[in-house]
């Protein structure tokens, strides 16, 4: 009794409101939603980016080709317009590394440079290392045991389907050479950001800070951490010898590649869906992410499909430079500052292959009912509805600031940080299932927004 | 009625010898593997191997790091004898190795330099690639096609229990570089000889033939095979770079590190239990061979705790330098060959951690039932009987065409080539309840062999 009453009620909003889709919206969507499911458009994208052009480090040549390929595949596919937008990127160039113990156990250890980071001084640095469990335990260390030694910080992430183990240790990422370097330390050897037991050590950028003395960091692999706490269990002067010439370029000039499908009727109004077109160094990018390059290509191309315009424009932006600090992302927010309020809704694809398991979202709290109904259309690809503070993934994170409405179509991320930021982001580990279906969902989702008759704004935030 | 003849016939033989084992010894044997059971002794043998001495390459300052320690702790264990006999070994070094595609898709691949490999001239080789399946098309492959390139040989290893997918592949490790050379080819890019699928290189012996070129050779990740499969299928010719600064370094000094329990009664007559010392140098050769070292040096360690000694000595040989072609193994037969008569069984421990799930042997026939009685001790871990054809480990393998009866401790074999010969071998790919379980099975496997009573020779071999 209760239930069905509380049932009647939840119903009532849609009631005194138009219909979010139309049946002919909805007819397309069946015909998208069974259309891509017999895709391989996704991984066949990835396959081309991966093979042809493979890594793509920002402000490389490598970076420049990869635009060059978004650019060309994207004329072909037949979008009303595509351009590019320059973005000025830093290139920074990993260089060679070595790490190994000298002192008392001689033996070499699996490292790789964080980036951003600086080399050591000619000849390399060599110093005892001092261990700490995380980030909060060296920043309450006493400086005299730190000063002149190598902070290695040991903090091992969860593993769990959102991913959401990443937040609390990646804070030793960006932050840890900064902290250790307040105490005195001469480098960091951080425990790899990763879920994975296999000897590869994980990248991705870190950052220094005006007044604080600039040491090198880099990280270690899962079992090398686990090595360097064994020895430190055996003897506590346990000497490191690390040697890293890394390259600081400067600024090279990358771009945003934009394509677009021109609304029908509100050709002004924005559906963006986008993915970063830049990769790290090591891996070829598949999984980060070339999977999402696949994933929002493949929807713009099944839409494309379609004889029938959506009624709004789908913006379909493949970032430069995501991994090296949302570089894309904010220059396309700096660059399109005056046309933001025109932002439908913006989601981005960054989080390996999926499946996609759920749909998170910012809107207004009377389109919550929408969303309710568009969840039952992703609901045939085993898609649930999930809450309504996502930021939409991280190059479109810096929107919802400015008003505008995002989702968060949220993947299956249980083994993501098993490969990422390693030489082992390669296209065999993208299975052609959840790829396919992450296509279909953004399909679905891209389709859908580009044609739903509610009203999103003002979106909810957080109080400062 | 049939079934019950053949059991009686099949008793007979039994009824007409005398037991293998004693009462008193099959007492013992009950409290050795009730003991060995709950003893974590040989994971950490390992983990002190791979943690103190890391990795250890034939030749280097650890391999001989790796002797000391191990003669250190056959001392500390109360062996009735601990010596060093030494063996002359090849000093080859990895050192600098990169390959990458320069076009049409330049980007890096992971490589490592085959063992024994030259290095290539100064400022590297860059040629095209050909590819094939199999050595054996290599073989039959027009030398016009083949000359001033690379070869690429894409043999993938298949996956099962034994290991079986091994032997066919490894050939094109072995031989492939000079059937390379002798059509012309400059260099051999070998797909790993691998089960994973993780960009890991397996490295592994290669050798040249007098009157051969040498060409340098490497093995790709599998990831980095298919990737250039990948590539040769959208154009077919793809150049490769590749710079390799190996060093031979001529003959070092290595050492078999041999330790015995002397035998009560018949001191003269050896059971040989043995395991490799040295390793490949990127991982810390946890599986490859520290977990054999680990499971024969338990398996003294349990048979010392007796208050009893076995009636023959237990000899435990680390052998040095099996993974640069047996140089140990060889230098052992040589040194006791006028003893070899004496060995009355050998087993050698040298695939991973287990566990242990079948026995094979090479033993007279009149002997096979014993066996039966053996395998009745060890099925309570486990283990099944199997066949009579066993080499008994590679380093014990160039003892029966000398008349030396040997067993084969069959390990579960399933992961182990996803990990050796890589830098991925390291101590948390060892499962401690597998490991304890071999051990165990060796304790009861030398302790029976110590003391039965049964004739093993002559042994049958295959015809030439």
């Amino acid at each position: 009794m209760k239930r069905s009453l509380a049932a009647l009620v939840l119903a009532l909003p849609l009631s005194l409101t138009a219909a979010p889709f139309s049946e002919l919206t909805l007819s397309h969507a069946d015909n998208l939603r069974q259309h891509a499911m017999q895709s391989d458009h996704a991984y066949r994208v990835v396959e081309s980016l991966t093979t042809e052009i493979g890594p793509r480090l920002p402000g490389t040549h490598a970076d420049q080709r990869a635009v060059d390929w978004a650019k060309a595949r994207f004329e072909a596919m037949g979008f009303d317009s595509v351009r590019l937008e320059p973005v000025e990127v830093p290139h920074w160039e990993r260089g060679f590394a070595d790490a190994r113990i000298t002192l008392p156990f001689p033996q070499p250890l699996v490292i790789t440079a964080l980036g951003n980071s600086i080399a050591t001084p000619d000849g390399g640095l060599e110093a005892a290392i001092i261990r700490f469990a995380t980030l909060a335990d060296l920043e309450a260390a006493d400086p005299a045991a730190v000063k002149g030694k190598f902070v290695f910080i040991d903090h091992k992430m969860a593993r769990f389907k959102d991913g959401r183990g990443y937040g609390p240790v990646v804070k030793a990422r960006g932050r840890g050479a900064v902290a250790a370097a307040q105490k005195g330390a001469v480098g960091l050897l951080l425990r790899s950001v990763s879920t994975s037991g296999h000897r590869f050590a994980h990248t991705g950028v870190m950052r220094y800070v005006d007044g604080v003395t600039k040491i090198p960091a880099v990280a270690l692999s899962g079992p090398d951490a686990d090595q360097l706490t064994r020895m430190l269990a055996l003897q506590s002067d346990i000497q490191v010898k690390l040697e890293l010439d890394t390259l600081d370029h400067g600024v090279a000039t990358s771009y945003n590649v934009i394509g677009e499908i021109h609304g029908s009727s509100k050709a002004d109004e924005i559906v963006l869906i986008g993915a970063h077109l830049d990769s790290w160094d090591e891996g070829t990018g598949a999984l980060d992410d070339g999977a999402g390059v696949g994933i929002v290509t493949a929807a713009a191309q099944h839409i494309l499909a379609l004889e029938r315009r959506p009624q709004r424009t789908l913006r379909v932006v493949l970032y430069a430079a995501e991994e090296i600090g949302l570089i894309g992302a904010k220059a396309y927010r700096d660059r399109h500052k005056d046309t933001l309020d025109n932002h439908y809704i913006a989601a981005e694809a960054d989080f390996g292959a999926g499946p996609i398991y759920r749909i998170d979202s910012r809107v207004n709290d009377s389109a919550l009912s929408a969303f309710t109904l568009l969840t039952e259309q992703l609901a045939p690809l085993g898609v649930e509805r999930g809450h309504n503070a996502s930021w939409g993934g991280p190059d479109v994170s810096v929107l919802p600031v400015l008003g505008v409405p995002v989702a968060g179509l949220a993947m299956d991320g249980t083994d993501y940080f098993d490969y990422h930021h390693t030489p082992d982001d390669t296209l065999d580990k993208i299975k052609p299932e959840a790829i396919q279906q992450s296509a279909a969902v953004y399909t679905l989702f891209a389709w859908l927004m580009a044609n739903a008759e509610t009203e999103l704004r003002p979106i909810p935030l957080p109080s400062q």
